[in-house]
């Protein structure tokens, strides 16, 4: 996300150890520490900018407060065959979830697909992470999770639905496909992105006063009603998403998750991990992917010489550019950063 | 969807024994042209009007010159674990669907969850009338299919994806949460009917000639430029639900589909099934849905006493008013099948 805000550029090693130190600070375990820093560090690395280290203070707020308990480790609670039941015991997010994709990966190699259903647990930060986790293994994945009631649903004007952030990804040679979308068209931190800059949003995001759409991201502020993706198409996904969570978790859905983002605990999630080569080769499908992404890149663009993107394609140049120049960080993030690894 | 075209009721015993003699005449066997008959006959009285009767004389056009065999069965290809490759060899793709569906319910009933990648179908019809097999059966559902390229990705003004229908299904008490919607917000058959009824979209569909978003149906047709619903988002989701289908299919990405609807075979689905009973009590899974639902009517609508609905919500009082007053129909689609019938 672009930004007036001063940035500058920090090594990838000095950003994932000064994580390292602040992690250490908040109670994790050194390896625990270690795992969450570069999690977090890879979201900076590959741009999105959002999840990465501007959300360090308030993880560290919700660990002062005790929401996030920072020794809590996730558990099973229950299994049959490929999917099992586990519980995040209020832990951090990000740790629970890459164990979660990662015992799904395991359950999609003895299987061909598993799937962990993960309750009970805090914020995963960058939910493509488990994404980019599981291609990277050579695993197509699904995964989602819910969120506290942030959108209302179709019909409605207060907010019922989570905006519930949902991914899929595919292994593809070095270039997976990654698509990481959440069910509202912009979040509250877009909308105070476009309206600090005072610039209107390329497409409409919400409801103004008068009950109109509108590009005004101040407008949708005021009402609180950012547009689901696709109306009420995503409205419905939301809901499905939400109670699919927590019903085979066991958890919570979104209207039973505190309103208060720094008391957003008690979240339900899945992760759902296919090894697309129990089935076929890797050159088969390689020249399935490879295809489809020709075609793609085929159709008449817009603007000449821009083609369409598939999700996920401008991840790895953004990563190449951040490893050779530094990662972009705001500079006050990094100060807050500094402050916490002190 | 409304029409201004007449309409009829014809008794639901009616529409579904006149629907198998039309199947019997299509050279289908009496146990399938049977089975295919109660599918379609469901579609409309359900409401989806459509997937039903509507797509009849098409299935018979596609028999006609032989893209669709009639006789072709679907057979397993390979397998692994929770998860196998099916063919449709290019049989009717409703048969194929639910039969793959049925498949994923067996798999999912032993393993817990499972799934069937069935390459070279046909189209499946109603695509919800599998997440309803599925909460019937009280398994949950993810199932989609690809379809021709009919919308331009984001950024590009030619088709290169499908709109790729998605379903979500819940098993819930007497009435499941299913979810059924494509990737474009518009169908061309919805565009085609604002514009005979002369009236505007009641959101943005897609893009005039001059490359603004608009309500107008006649420009969306004139532009093939629908939207993707939730504009880029929308376009990444259709495209990985295209590139997983037919990987784990080891089939067809829409680009390889032909463009004419009448030739459009060779279609990648996916099916997925989870038992959600294999980790909780029915009590517990229908208190979790029942939670989120009541959480969702307690909103506030914008149409004071019109609360949100949740996806399949408004299905039940549609069905049960088709069988009590008969299944609405269009008269011509009604003599169309009558002559099918014959």
């Amino acid at each position: 996300m672009r930004s007036n805000k001063p940035m500058r550029r920090i090594p990838f090693s000095e950003l994932q150890s000064t994580l390292e130190r602040a992690m250490l600070n908040l109670g994790l375990t050194p390896e625990r520490a270690a795992l969450s820093a570069r999690l977090t560090a890879e979201t900076d690395r590959d741009g999105v900018r959002t999840h990465g280290i501007a959300r360090v203070p308030r993880f560290a707020e919700m660990v002062r407060l005790g929401s996030v308990n920072p020794h809590a480790t996730p558990k099973l609670v229950s299994s049959f065959g490929a999917i099992e039941r586990w519980t995040g015991n209020r832990g951090p997010g990000n740790l629970a979830a890459y164990a979660a994709m990662n015992r799904a990966i395991e359950l999609a190699k003895l299987h061909g697909l598993g799937a962990v259903a993960l309750a009970e647990t805090t914020h995963w930060q960058r939910a493509g992470t488990y994404g980019w986790q599981a291609a990277d293994s050579g695993l197509a994945a699904m995964c989602w999770t819910n969120t506290l009631a942030n959108l209302p649903p179709w019909g409605a004007t207060t907010p019922a639905l989570g905006n519930n952030p949902l991914v899929l990804a595919i292994p593809h040679q070095h270039s997976p496909i990654v698509l990481d979308m959440a069910m509202s068209q912009f979040s509250y931190g877009t909308l105070a992105a476009y309206r600090e800059r005072g610039e209107q949003l390329p497409v409409p995001g919400g409801y103004d006063e008068s009950g109109a759409l509108t590009t005004d991201p101040a407008a949708i502020e005021r009402t609180t009603r950012p547009l689901p993706i696709g109306f009420w198409k995503g409205s419905g996904l939301s809901f499905a998403l939400d109670v699919l969570a927590a019903m085979l978790s066991g958890g919570r859905t979104a209207h039973q998750i505190p309103s208060d983002p720094i008391q957003e605990v008690g979240l339900s999630q899945i992760f759902l991990a296919i090894s697309p080569t129990s089935l076929g080769t890797i050159t088969e499908l390689n020249a399935i992917a490879t295809g489809a992404i020709d075609a793609l890149h085929a159709a008449t663009p817009i603007t000449p010489n821009r083609p369409a993107r598939y999700p996920g394609e401008a991840t790895l140049a953004t990563r190449k550019e951040s490893l050779h120049l530094g990662v972009p960080v705001d500079e006050t993030h990094w100060q807050r950063l500094l402050d916490l690894a002190k």
